[in-house]
């Protein structure tokens, strides 16, 4: 580890940053159940959307009054196993794990439930929504969509979000199979990164201004935030699959609940969507746990193109990380620590342990 | 067109393939159904998926008992607003518009319904089946897992279907959005194709007997049909993402309802799932068409990398293909029509009138 980083424990970060969220006006419950989510994302390596990533952003949020510590979730439209909720301007991170909750028991009434939400900000880590349906033997899905970064093949101009999907599979394995992905070809967390680190663009990530892919390295000062390129990258790979999922996640996480597409409302706001899939409307439960157990050993047991290089199943590089996370603390950098003691000492919230 | 091919009119195309099917074993409204697919898929320009293609084949497998023409469809387990189906031996093209529209009906009460088939031979193209649901105010949504031909991430042998997946979304446009792709790079008839029209195999489509990704073009006659690379092509540029959706899309069309992951099934062997969303859960059903219709005129107007290239939605291509073969008549091969006219002679049935 760099020595410029600390371990910190993950529950004692997860204390802080719940005892900061407080103070800041968050109900207790909220607070806790925001600093989990945000915690789980460093736990499982998803640094982009942990702790040191986007605490700060969502406090400068509750200044701007762009996001609402108290909001009052409200049903706008509901039938049988589908419904749509207005989050009031309140943090994903707190609304979503109880609208999924309400769509797992949903779906372990009808066999299916879906839900629609508009006016929730950041959803944080996905896959934290789609494991609590998998935990509780239900397929989980859950997709966002967000401000426009991605052009559609052809194009030159932005259209589309980085628009994510996650799904998580109910197994008998210790960790269960959970997709969580961008349906650009890289999150854009990718090219901040890339900047911030002085590494390149890789190939195939953006379009140059023309919007023409860029299918070879690129220095990563240049300006391509707003020309990301669907999964597939190139119109002779397959961009154009890409783009309609993405368009897809739009329609239904935007269009859905919020009336209206995310071109429409900009940058800063979302729509999300979650679904439930209980695998026991459709036969025996512990048949399907055990089949995707064995489809997930036969993935793994695909014979390899580089003896050295395993073939995984999603969620096995973040499920290693997270076990070897909780046992000897989550990396987090000492601006950060310094940063964290400084609104500690100004809330009057006790200082990070470690 | 070429002069080896003969303009057929779509209907008489379509009683001449149910008159055929009906006199092979199939019930009059099998017959008549499974015509209207093939032929649809004919009129939409995936040949692929048309007459040409794929009637010889259906015809083969009734001989060698591999389909069966005349299913029991039965209801295998069922709660609420999800079910599995065992087709029976049944083609999908007869049997997938029923439960489509049985899905659509349990929807259309509770908000959204799913329903997996197991035991259901080609599903024909799938984008008939969703515009079912699209034309009835419904997101339609399928998939279909097949034979393993698609090598997952970082390995050498196949272990995945080239599992496409469809979702057509109802609006106030004349024609619907409407995706229908493979989660490989390109569908499998694109390979048979370049090897029939001595083409070359395209950048990314496939890896090396190593596992490798052939990022160039390659000559077709490459032994690669069970190398095929899932959507991203390459680790670099996000194949892991293709991978994971491909995975996702065997789970839900083959272990839900068959028990078992296609891998331990074979070629031959397929597993559905179809779905529908019924906007009006969610909010006013108007809005939501009209949205969808802004929508793609939003999709169709970003600005063009090269402006002889429009920027399409999906589903434009196909729709101005079918408005003219409907005005014009579907191409066929003539060898295709003397075949036509052999069996028509065998079976006792009109020839087709051209």
């Amino acid at each position: 580890m760099a020595t410029d980083r600390v371990l910190v424990d993950a529950s004692a970060l997860e204390r802080t940053v719940a005892a900061i969220l407080h103070v800041r006006g968050f109900g207790e419950q909220d607070a806790a159940r925001s600093a989990r989510v945000l915690v789980s994302a460093d736990l499982r390596g998803v640094e982009s959307h942990g702790v040191s990533n986007m605490l700060r952003r969502y406090l400068e949020w509750i200044d701007s009054g762009h996001l609402n510590p108290v909001p009052q979730v409200s049903v706008i439209h509901q039938k049988a196993c589908v419904a749509s909720y207005d989050a009031d301007g309140g943090l994903g991170l707190a609304v979503l794990p109880v609208l999924m909750q309400e769509t797992i028991e949903r779906a372990r009434q009808y066999g299916i439930a879906m839900v629609g939400v508009r006016n929730a900000r950041h959803s944080g880590m996905l896959a934290f929504h789609t494991i609590l349906a998998s935990e509780q033997d239900m397929v989980g899905v859950c997709a966002t969509s967000g401000g426009p970064r991605v052009i559609p093949t052809f194009g030159r101009e932005p259209r589309l979000g980085t628009n994510p999907l996650s799904v998580a599979l109910p197994s008998n394995d210790d960790h269960p199979f959970v997709f969580d992905a961008a349906t650009s070809v890289v999150a854009y967390n990718k090219i901040a990164n890339a900047r911030r680190g002085g590494d390149v663009l890789g190939a195939g990530w953006c379009a140059d201004g023309s919007g023409t892919p860029m299918m070879d390295q690129r220095p990563s000062d240049l300006d391509v935030d707003e020309r990301m390129l669907p999964l597939g990258s190139s119109p002779e790979l397959g961009s154009h699959k890409g783009y309609a999922l993405s368009a897809v996640v739009d329609v239904l996480a935007s269009i859905l609940p919020n009336g209206t597409f995310i071109g429409n409302l900009g940058h800063g706001y979302n729509g999300h969507f979650l679904m439930a899939i209980n695998p026991a409307g459709f036969g025996p439960l512990e048949e399907f746990k055990s089949q995707v157990s064995e489809f997930a050993r036969y993935l793994r047991a695909t014979p390899r193109a580089d003896r050295d290089v395993a073939v995984l199943v999603p969620n096995d590089r973040e499920w290693t990380m997270m076990c070897e996370r909780q046992r000897s603390g989550i990396p987090v950098h000492r601006e950060v620590i310094a940063w964290f003691d400084t609104i500690s000492d100004e809330y009057g919230v006790q200082r990070l342990s470690r």
